[in-house]
């Protein structure tokens, strides 16, 4: 696997639009910071229009919304559509509630995703009825093949990249699926670590061209899921201390450790 | 003292729905996950009756407010008390401005809380005139005796458990009273370290009966003082290391840890 | 160097209202805190006048907004000046979208700031057409003797003091400037190192006469210089572990080693 996108975000410390949720703001700005991205926060509807014009991607988290986020999404997603901004959506707790459910709905109506980032449950919801009347339970003890199969069906449903993450992460464009088995069971534990994860995947989207957004996205992760694993390295339950180490991975990981430790295997058609 | 909840908040993981403050929000989650419990954060008026569905626990903590949240905190307190969900009410800053007076005082006429965290001057505050005719400044340099009486008070008044934590934590519930002597000077100098208790207060609670929530909420304060405890060895005025020693104690303490160094003093009527 | 008000702020822990960014407000209140000041987070427009009555200082800070924080920073800025408050402004990507720009201009028209923090950037919008017209990108490449003349420019326009904080911070009240050339190109990698300055500059003006917010201004930002330079001491690029020392280093910054390491050069006209 190459590794080419990480250093362009060092390079050019894409400008990504972040609209996010109030619980990891602070951990997603700190995460793409150290990467060497360069973060703007904003959700007023009044400006999200503008920040198109000089932005290089736009993340849409729904993790926590109120009217007005929602009415910004909105906007901000149909501008960057039309000026060529990539949008990466993470549709968090998708399917727990009617009024997310709804959200998400709306959104993959109205905005083309260049990437939708979720873990099994959250894309399970997407895949819809035709999915869950294979009755696979995408939260719990899907097996690889059915999580492979289920980014895949996302994939070429909403015609975008999927990446579905976990314990392995599942990157599909629809024809190609690739499997990431790096990692750590820490990284589900420090809140807003698959919300960072979807920064980030928008970073490396924001320095590569529309027809490498399977291959900057799959980097993505590898990244981040090696640095996951570097930062919990001789550590247990040191949560805190982990969210410091992985802090530091973000900033200091490089490619020839990732050619090193990098799990990735192609799974063509 | 038998310590038999912790273990089960680390077995069942209740889900905790937390409207909680701006400020606090990502460190109350990564202390909730850290401890085992999963929190979900939202205040969204069209969604948090149905949480209430599916939710263990609610907190309900005041520190900072818009109209929205306080719409939010009455729906899900009011349907949370229908299905049994317990709900703790942390009133911030209570006393301290007539905008929270008086949404306080609306909280606690139309939502029945099983446990109120505060610290003296907000109990103080709940305990209203009768109290403070006593003459007794709540805010500094009441005694212990005071304090005591005045967690008791505000139990019998509201009909639940009260936890008034400072340097040493009273917990009450009306009849019997609780010392609980563990703790350190740090924790009051992070941000959100009270915010917090009243989430892992509520997570105890999630896996609880009701006629136990006493007990729960007594273990759930002595383990997050003892957790403190050892998070400061070795420290004097180093803030930082001490929020992420604390993270990592919450993941790490158990119950041969907690019989070694809890001082918990029972005072029965 | 005198270095006066660092002790007064660990004495009388200035109670300081910030009405912040939603990125920012938890490392924000756990920097003020482990500096010493107390930090009251309110954006609620029914309660920010009373607050003005009760606290030593007020911050202002544009980096997230909705309409109802855009209300409330008016009404807090304009009680504050009317009881004597002290108002620090943070004009966080002022020039970056016409939104930010008009609520700037609105702010400036409306309420008296004792000082104004900024990046070049940010203080060479509020200079406006005059000082664009001289031809300076205070975004790159200017140097030292232009952001010493852009400091002093806006604080004269504005009758307050400006802090041009970057890798030099330059303090103007419109008069003389001082420069202060400690500081670590580790603190823009931390999100909000910018405005937990805004932040610990109102704590200096909390305990400082009114006559005296420049040599306060210039503290808070030598201090907080200083404070950067001792934990990126031994790093490299581990952003985690320096926002962790760097709430270590403002717990224990001391007059001693405050006046070892400062290097401020003050230039008269």
């Amino acid at each position: 696997m190459q590794f080419r996108y990480l250093s362009l975000v060092r390079q050019q410390a894409p400008l990504e639009h972040c609209i996010t949720n109030i619980v990891v703001t602070n951990f997603s700005a700190n995460g793409l910071l150290a990467l060497g991205a360069s973060p703007f926060m904003s959700a007023m509807p009044q400006e999200v229009t503008e920040i198109q014009n000089f932005a290089q991607a736009l993340l849409i988290n729904i993790g926590t919304l109120n009217q007005s986020d929602v009415e910004a999404m909105l906007i901000a997603g149909k501008a960057a559509n039309r000026t060529g901004v990539p949008v990466v959506l993470d549709p968090v707790g998708a399917g727990a509630t009617l009024f997310r459910r709804k959200i998400v709905e709306q959104f993959l109506a109205e905005i083309n995703f260049a990437v939708i980032r979720g873990n099994a449950a959250e894309i399970g919801f997407l895949a819809g009825t035709d999915w869950q009347g294979k009755g696979v339970d995408a939260g719990t003890g899907a097996d690889s093949e059915n999580l492979s199969r289920l980014a895949q069906s996302v994939a070429q449903k909403y015609r975008c990249v999927v990446a579905l993450s976990g314990e392995t992460d599942f990157i599909s464009d629809g024809l190609k699926t690739y499997q990431i088995c790096n990692g750590t069971r820490m990284l589900p534990k420090v809140t807003g670590s698959g919300c960072l994860l979807g920064a980030v995947i928008a970073a490396f989207l924001g320095v590569s061209p529309p027809q490498d957004y399977f291959s900057a996205c799959t980097e993505a992760c590898t990244v981040y899921a090696v640095a996951g694993e570097l930062a919990a390295q001789g550590l247990s339950n040191e949560y805190g201390s982990f969210a410091m180490n992985f802090i530091n991975q973000l900033g200091a990981i490089h490619e020839t450790r990732l050619a090193d430790k990098a799990r990735v295997l192609a799974q063509h058609e």
